[in-house]
C-alpha cells in the first residue's frame, strides 16, 4: 500500500452536547469543524480522545462520525478514531467509519484486562483486515492503559498492508528515534503530545494530532511553517509562547478544557459528558488569560 | 447505616460465552454459581473483573446480573459489580442491581480521562444517591486506570452514608494499614490481590475478594478458616502452597485462565471476549499440573 | 556452610557524633549499644544505613567497628554492614571486620553507575572470597541505588558458600514470596523494612533488621514474641501501635530521627552528618508525642 | 554574577588508570585532554561522572584535579566537577578546585540517605559560599539518587550568587521546558543527556556536557554547528548517524565504554575501577562497529 498523503496538523474537534438533554449537538459540531476546515488545518479528526468518543453509545458514535463526514465535505482528510473494549466492536465502527467515507482511520485498543502483545496484533489485525483504508497505529498509554513500544509498533505496520502510520502519545521522544531508526526514517510518525510539539518536529514528525487549534488555530499553523521551514529559533520562539496554553489543556483534560474555550470565545458546545466535569470557574479565568497573552 | 454483614471469601464467577454464537450462557453460569455456593463461598460477585463486565453490552449485563441473582437465590450474599465509563451509565447499572435484589454493589470507577478527585466523588455520590444499597468502593489502579489513595476512599466512605467498604486491589499492604490507621480499625476493607493474600489478612482484612473459587475453593476455604483461627505457622505452609496457581491466574488475566481451568475441570464456559484470546495451549498444560499440585 | 545461627530482632545503633567537633563518639556509642544488649535484641549490626557508615571516613569506620564489636563483647551476634563504592574498599573493611571479630558481615553494594548483574557478582565474589565469616546478601534499592531481584539474590546464595543470608528492603513482600518459593523455604531471609514488620514474619521472615529498638526496645521485642508465637490477632493489634512511630523513622531518615529520640530520651549522641541536618523542631515534638503514646 | 561565558560542546574525559597497579595514569589523562582541546571543543569537565569521580580517593581526586587543569592551560574553559557524600568533602574539594584554577564548578549532591529540599538547599549553600567561582548545579537523578525539580534547581539559582548555570541529565525534556518557562529564558542550562542533543538544542540548551568527544568529537562539533547555525533538516540528519554510538555509550556506562572505544583507537587508559568490570568482548566489537560507521 502507498504511504498516506496525510501530515502538518491534524485537528481534533471536540463532540458538542446540548445543554438541554444532553444529546450529541451537530450543529455546533459542523460550525466547529467549518472553523476549523477554514482555519487552514491539514485534516480533521473527530471521534479521538479529545472527542470522548469513550462516553458515547454506538449510535451516537456513528451520528457524530457520518455528520462529521458530512461537515468536512472533502476539504481535507478525515482521520475517524477508533476504539473499543471489544474487537468486534472496534472492527464494526472501522466498517461504518470507511462507508461512511473517511480517508484513514486511526485505531485505538482500549481494554479493561491488560492485552498480550498477541492479543494487540489480533485485535489489530481484525480490525484492518475488515477495511481498505490505511489505519494510523495510536499509542496513548495514559488514556488507553496499553502501552505499545515502537518494536511493536512497527510490527503491527509490517504485518498489515494497511497499517501505514504511527500516532505516538506517550510524550517520549527517544521512541520516535526508535521509530525513525527501526525503518529509516520512513515510517511516518505523528506526535499527539502538545507540550512534546517542538522536539517532535525536531525529530522528524510527519505531523501533529492537536485539539488546540478547535482555541487558537492561527497560532498553532505559523508555528508549523516555521518549524517546517527549518528555522529553528523562530520556531523556538514561537513554541514557548504556545507552551503555556497547550500544558494548560493537557493539564485539564482536553474536552473539559477545549470546551471551556470554546465557550470563551462564543461557540457553545455544551459541558463533557460525566464522570467529567465542566471546567472549574477559577481555571475559566486562567484559560481566559492564556489566550489573551497569545 | 450499619456496618455490612459480609466477610470471609466472596467469589468472583467468569461470566460464560456459548461457543456456537458468543452469547452469554446463563446455563453455564448457573452451574457455576451453583457449585460455587455449594462449596461453601461466603458470598458471590457476579460482573467483577473476572466476569468480563466491560465487555458486555448492557442488555448482557442486566442478563447476566439477573441470572446470578436468581442462581445465588439468596443463599449468601450477593455482590454485584458497577463499572461502567459514565456516570449515568454507572447509575442505570446500579439502579438495576438493587431492583434485581443485591445486596451490596461494588463499584468501580473506569475512565478514558483521567479523573480528578473532585470528579470522582461526584461520580461516586451519583451512584450511591441512587441507591439504598451498600456500597463497596473498589479501588483497582491496574485495570481501571485510577488509582484512589487510602485518603481519598475514607473521603468517599465518609461523605456518603451507604459507602460502608472498600476493595483494595493495588496489592500495596500499606495501603491497608492506612485504612486500618485513619479509621481506628473500624472500616471493612477487602483485598482483591490474590498474592496478597495471607498479609492482606494478617493486616486484619475483613474478606478475600478472589475468583480463585471457582476452580479450588476447598483449599481457599480451608486456608481462609485457618487463618481466621489465628494459627499463623499453619496459614502460611497452606498460602505458600496456593501461591503458584494464584499468581498463575493474575499473570494470565482472570477470565483468560480461569475460562482454562473450568475447561480442565470439565465446565465448559466458552472463550473469553475478543480482543482477550484463550489461554496458550502450553500455559493450560502449565495451569493443569499447578491444579494437580494443590 | 552451615546456616546462619542468627535470627529475631538485630538492632542497628546509630553512630554517635560529638557536637564539639564531630568525630565520633566511642563513649555514647557504647553507652547505646550496652542499652540495646541489655534490652534484650538477638543482634547488634554497626555500620548499617542507621549508622551512617556511608559519611565516615575509612580510620572513622574502623573506628566505630572496634568500639562496637567491644562494646557487644559477644553478648550477641554481631553483624557488621560492608558497603563501599569501590570492590577494592568493601573487600579491605571486610577483612577489618573479621579480625575485629565479627560474626556475620552484611553487604550492600552501593555505586555510582549502575551496576550490570555480572558486576554484582564479581564484586561480591571479590567480598565473599576474602573472608571465612557467613555473608548476609543486602538488598535496599532506595539507599543503594541498585535493585537485586530475588532470583539474583538466590544466585548469590548459590555461587558463593559462605553467602547464606537475605536482607530485603525494598518493602515488597512478593519479593520474599519468591525467596521462600525458589528455596523450598530454606534460604534465612530479613526484614529491612519498618513498615513491613508484621506482614514480613507472616510471610516467613527469620529475622527483622531494624533501629527502632535504639528508641523503643521492649515494645519491638514484646511484638517479636507474640508474632513468633503465632497469635496473629495480637501481633496485628501490636503492630498497629507501633506503625506510627516505625513510619515516622523511616519518613525523617533513620540516623536524623533516631538521634532526635535519643537525645529525647537524655542519651546525646549528637548530629548527624551533612549534608543531613537535625530534625526540625516541629517534628522533634512530634517524634516526642509518638513515643509518648507506645 | 555575570553570566557565564561557557557553552557549546563540553568534553567529559575519563580518568586513565595503569594497568600495573591501578594508580591514575596523570601521562594518558594529559594526551587525553590534549586531544580533546586539539579537536575543539568548547570546554573540559575532568571529575564527572564520565571520570570515575566517586571511585577515586581524596589524593587521586585532587591529582586528577592538578593534572587537567595543568593540561588544558586555559586553552578552553575547565569545569571540575564537585561531587562527595558528605558537604564538608564537598566543600574540601571546590575549594581545591578553585585553588588549582578552575574556571566553573559542577556541584552534584550524592547522597546514601535520601536529602530534604531543606538539606539539598543547605548542602548547596554550603559549597557555593566556600568559593567565589560560578557554579553549575548538577541534576543526575540516575547516578546520584537525587532529583532536583526545575523548581528547586531555580530556587538554588536564586538563593546563591554564584549558581549561574544548570546541567540537567535527567533526559526529560519537559524540565528544560520549565527551566526556559520560569526565568524568561535567561538561565544557561546544558544538555547531560546524549541520546536528548538535538531536542535539547531545539529546546534552548546553551550547551551538551558529553563524554563523546573522547572518541568522535570531529562529528559531534559538525553536528553543534550545523544546529547552532539552525538547519534543522541537517541537523536532524547528523544526529541520527550519532545516535546509535551515543546511546550505546549510554547503556553500557560512560567510562566503561569510553575506554574501551580509547583502547581501540589506540589509547590505552586502562580499566574502569572495580566494582565496574572491562566491557564485554562481544561489545567491543559492536561498539567498532559503531564506530566505523560514523
Amino acid at each position: 500500500m502507498e504511504g498516506p498523503t496525510i501530515g502538518g496538523v491534524i485537528a481534533y474537534p471536540v463532540t458538542p452536547f446540548r445543554r438541554s438533554d444532553g444529546a450529541v449537538d451537530t450543529d455546533a459540531l459542523r460550525a466547529l469543524i467549518d472553523r476549523l476546515v477554514a482555519s487552514g488545518v491539514h485534516g480533521i479528526a473527530p471521534l479521538g480522545s479529545a472527542g470522548e468518543s469513550a462516553y458515547l453509545s454506538d449510535a451516537e458514535w456513528c451520528e457524530v462520525a457520518e455528520a462529521s463526514l458530512e461537515a468536512v465535505a472533502r476539504r481535507v482528510p478525515t482521520v475517524v478514531g477508533i476504539s473499543d473494549l471489544t474487537t468486534e466492536g472496534a472492527v464494526r465502527r472501522a466498517r461504518f467509519a470507511e462507508r461512511a467515507g473517511a480517508d484513514v482511520v486511526m485505531v485505538l485498543p482500549v481494554s479493561y484486562w491488560k492485552l498480550s502483545e498477541r492479543e494487540i496484533v489480533s485485535h489489530y489485525g481484525a480490525v484492518a483486515e475488515a477495511i481498505a483504508l490505511p489505519v494510523m497505529v495510536y499509542n496513548n498509554p495514559a488514556t488507553s492503559g496499553i502501552d505499545m513500544s515502537p518494536d511493536l509498533l512497527i510490527r503491527l505496520v509490517s504485518e498489515f498492508d494497511n497499517v501505514t502510520m504511527v500516532k505516538e502519545s506517550s510524550g517520549d521522544v527517544q521512541r520516535m528515534h526508535r521509530l525513525h531508526e527501526l525503518t529509516d526514517g520512513r515510517l511516518p510518525f505523528f506526535n499527539g503530545s502538545n507540550p512534546l510539539a517542538l522536539e517532535a518536529f525536531a525529530a522528524g514528525a510527519t505531523g501533529w494530532c492537536t485539539a488546540a487549534p478547535c482555541l487558537f488555530p492561527a497560532e498553532i499553523l505559523a508555528f508549523y511553517e516555521t518549524v517546517r521551514a527549518g528555522d529553528l529559533a523562530d520556531a523556538r520562539k514561537q513554541f514557548y509562547r504556545l507552551l503555556p496554553p497547550l500544558r494548560f489543556l493537557m493539564a485539564n483534560g482536553l474536552p473539559t478544557a477545549v470546551k471551556a474555550g470554546l465557550a470563551l470565545q462564543g461557540l457553545d458546545v455544551g459541558e463533557p459528558r460525566r464522570p467529567l466535569l465542566p471546567l472549574e470557574e477559577s481555571r475559566v479565568r486562567q484559560l481566559e488569560a492564556l489566550l489573551a497573552q497569545l
